[in-house]
């Protein structure tokens, strides 16, 4: 049996180590994949760090990771012709969904009720290798490079997050510049917004968020965000709110800011429950929709990134600000954890 | 100068009063309507009641009342052919919108940020006559029974929350079953529910709510909601959430209740800000869609309304509960106030 | 090997021939289906005839036949847990899809480039068992009438036309009362029609589109279609179009009493190309929007199909109106044939 | 009585004349504004021709115009703050609507069927004042170019058309770059689009695609189109057909080369009614959904428009290819005649 490096949770505790492990045999239905690049996701660093909402779910052993590109080197004896083949450069959705589900069966496969998460839930792809089933794999164009092929899967929740909206000569304030909110600038730009303010309490990313077009990026820590952002659109409110950081504040201030009849579309998660939320004056009496995001449409979000990256309409090269080899992957994760990072990418075998 | 009868509110403080009123006259784009009946709004009963929310937006001397139909008696001089004129009957729109805004503009009036209110902000139409802008007067077909015709403002409400989603095939939850959520429960029928399940804390409304179509009508103080509405939905949880009450506990019982991928639909208001709102659950991560809902469209809910009353389809009449002449408001109100009541219509002059 | 009495296609000519096959066996995601109900579909009289799309598509010898429901009596070994199995009553989606294309990847497998369709590029369900791809079985509940079951497959063209458009309390124009017209006449009213008129040539289907709810049914070869249906409508044009029968007439005069920014949702195929058709008045300068209908959504038309005769809204019982042995094949053909049926329904092993 | 120049037309007959005509009088609700600019439109070529619409439709004496831009310099006495007022730059809605029909009602007004138009049905602005109501009256930045906002008219068309559809990551089929098609291009790659491919008979017109930025520019007459637009989408087709040609062999070409499930959007206007148009293959068993369209969306077009100009997404200068004092608008006529031109722009009082 062939081994592989990969990076994995062995115990229920905080870490994660290097170990070697069986290159994956894949199923009936899997192809095989040798990495060629992997980035992380927060969720990753939820898991490295074993909070709360791992220590619920992961079951270790487990070879952690779900956002890669690699190439197709075995695929299963009932993968068919049509189908993601051996040689095909591909990323992953990392949702392996059950595709009997009402969910499934009316194209909302995103919220499959039975999902399980390549990395989380099976084996992921912080390893030289991973088998997953043939469905979950998208084929790349040739040319796309491979560090952005990689983030398929994260811009993906930036894509579907704004492209929920209609942002089409639209005002856009954007709350939060982790990787996620700092991609759905480009995004929005790249589908007709006019005018895209974005905040957060890092200048590193408020930096990164102006790198990567935002006509005005804030620091509500250091300004006062509600006058500043009125500024920008004239005083008539924002038509639209993509709430990307999970803060409370951040998604109140948003509300707030949304003119009448506008539309808030929110992926990001807050640490906990909401107090003292004015649903009446924030939501019904001003006549907003507000559209709650996970995961990335099957196959929607995958066509609209591929055009938006083929078309170099969005650049997500910027958003890239570190890259180590895998084997580095602690001095990543710490980096990643620190705040002071866009997206990181790592090599296998590198 | 003619007097009429009219009920006001005089001082700032609880209660009403039956008073000689001069009969208005039309602005130049006003109509003068001869009221033949005027319905009871949970907004008059705090308004009688003098709540807190009437006292920072009340000035009286006001005669109070929105919900009306009655007969165009004369109309100002800029009041055109095309128009509604003298002898038409006609019900009244109770938002006098700016048309110049940005909603306004965009065919959002219903959120006009400039909007005022007849019988709020304006003299109403607890009272023989009333004049209204010409804009605010919709004509009824003639054959329109006049107590029906005088609940359409609210109906309105109801036409807009439901319509506010696609119920075609779906599982419908109807969360409070006053006025508003009584009326939904037809509309969502008409419109193409399968399964309606209504849930109200009075044995009078549930009564009611059987009586308009609810396929199980449930107290959740009596009876496990949850466990009562699934079984109605063979456990697969509820498509559209129609949350008419304002209790913080439907709305989270509700939501809680949706499937993946739902939506919900909110008119009612709660008494206050909500807290312990579990969003990440009970919205993002489900990708459910939530629509405020104030007012009703103009006009596509009007010609809405109009057809579903026309065609036969919804029957508002076992909506009405009582009647009674308009010297009689104070009973009428009371018995409004107690909550076992459905519709109130009242009838100037009789 | 065991055999069964099915209805085949032997030769490229007209007429069709009793045979007896081999019963099928089902492929590893397979069911095999004991036939309980088939029903004659428009397709299966051009087969029988012998049309000239029949001569450039069919390859005889072939078991016709693609509107049915039956039991499952054995599935293959890759169908799972969760699919429909043994003892579980199915309708048939007759498409084919090949789940790979763009299309299917879209959620728009009705349309996928790659479809084969059951009794025309594949044994069909003319016959005591016929084997399907699991995908294509569609589990019915346990209390739905066999042949009710059995038309679900032709009541999707109508749900699917009717739902491509609003028709919350529009003015619906139904031109052409052939089963599917008929079907969509029940269907429009189910998802909040205000008026509904339907036009024929044909006395007996008129009638049975009065039967099935429809507020006027005009024959145009006896009155002006256009003076009538607007009468029916105030003079003021149709909402929404539903042209189902594919005469070239109908579908003008169908657009012509469109108001403007009407819609029309067209299912019919023309006997051949359009001639003299003014696309500029009937479309372009009126804001109409035309969408193109083929075969059923997969899976929204199931569920709302699976919704609207659960409820009981919509009861296809009168549209059936001859039912036969399947052994007495050659009599339900002709009478399809002649024009004087509404659906008819066949019983294999009868 | 002040006098000032104009173009009108005084016989029924091919041409037009410079006159020396009264200053309009604004009545109560309009505006009077002096043109700083005005722009031809493909009808005011056909109104100096004379030609059959024009005959029909015209009534001499009538100053022609409809696209322009200027400075209000007076207003009715029942103008109202907040509207356009004394100062203010603007450019005009050209479709002057009745506000009371059932589609100004539903914010259909674009399709109003009681819509006069200006310098069609009314005096127009080839001169040096114009007045029109104050309620077509769209106030422009400020810093807008003036030739710029003169096209607004004709922009809006072209924003409209594209709107309709959604081109987000989308291949979009351009027929016909005239001024509209020209104009389409950059709107749909602001609203996302991935690939544009333009088709048109005219060499000059080509090079002005390719310099509004379309990927592909063809001239059906040299190239075969189908081949050579399908080889710029990968033999995959087209989502998205934007018809801005008018010519019959390019809808069916455009129609042709759109996938299953794909959408169009027609603007341009035949010369005649369509022959031998095969709308089963093209558009029913495609599954396609076809859009008219006519005028700009009041004023959802008009904000779109403001917001792509302002954000300087899209350029239209590249567009305007000559530029005249209105005194030599004959020239101007000829030149926009020949087809080898762009937008023209006039300037009144140059």
């Amino acid at each position: 049996m062939s081994l592989m490096q990969a990076v994995a949770k062995l115990q229920p505790a905080p870490g994660m180590e290097t170990i070697q492990a069986p290159i994956p045999v894949p199923g009936p239905r899997d192809v095989l994949i040798q990495v060629k690049a992997t980035s992380i996701c927060g969720t990753d660093v939820h898991i490295y760090k074993w909070d709360r909402w791992s220590q619920g779910r992961i079951k270790p052993p487990l070879i952690v990771g779900h956002e890669f590109t690699g190439e197709i080197v075995a695929v299963g004896e009932q993968v068919r012709p049509g189908e993601p083949g051996v040689g095909d450069y591909v990323s992953a959705e990392s949702h392996i969904v059950c595709g009997v589900c009402q969910q499934c069966r009316l194209g909302q496969g995103h919220i499959c009720p039975n999902t399980r998460i390549i990395g989380v839930d099976t084996n992921g792809c912080y390893a030289e290798y991973v088998a997953i089933p043939v469905e979950n794999a998208w084929k790349n164009p040739t040319d796309m490079p491979i560090p952005v092929a990689s983030l398929q899967e994260n811009f993906g929740n930036a894509v579907h997050t704004v492209a929920a909206v209609d942002v089409r000569g639209k005002t856009v304030l954007v709350t939060g510049c982790g990787p996620a909110g700092l991609m759905a600038i480009p995004v929005a730009r790249a589908f007709g917004a006019e005018i895209i303010v974005a905040s957060d309490l890092s200048p590193y990313r408020l930096d990164l968020a102006r790198k990567v077009g935002a006509d005005l990026a804030i620091n509500p820590a250091e300004t006062d965000l509600t006058q500043r952002a009125q500024d920008a659109v004239r005083g008539k409110g924002f038509d639209v709110l993509l709430e990307m950081s999970g803060a409370p504040q951040a998604l109140v201030q948003g509300l707030r800011l949304l003119k009448p009849g506008g539309a808030a579309s929110l992926l990001g998660l807050a640490p906990g429950t909401l107090n003292d939320f004015d649903l009446n004056n924030l939501v019904i009496m001003k006549g907003v929709t507000v559209h709650g995001v996970a995961g990335r449409r099957l196959w929607e979000t995958w066509y609209q990134m591929r055009a938006l990256i083929a078309s170099g309409v969005v650049d997500l090269r910027p958003i890239i600000t570190h890259e180590f080899p895998l084997s580095r992957w602690h001095e990543a994760m710490e980096t990643m954890a620190s705040g002071n990072s866009g997206k990181i990418v790592m090599y296998p075998g590198a």
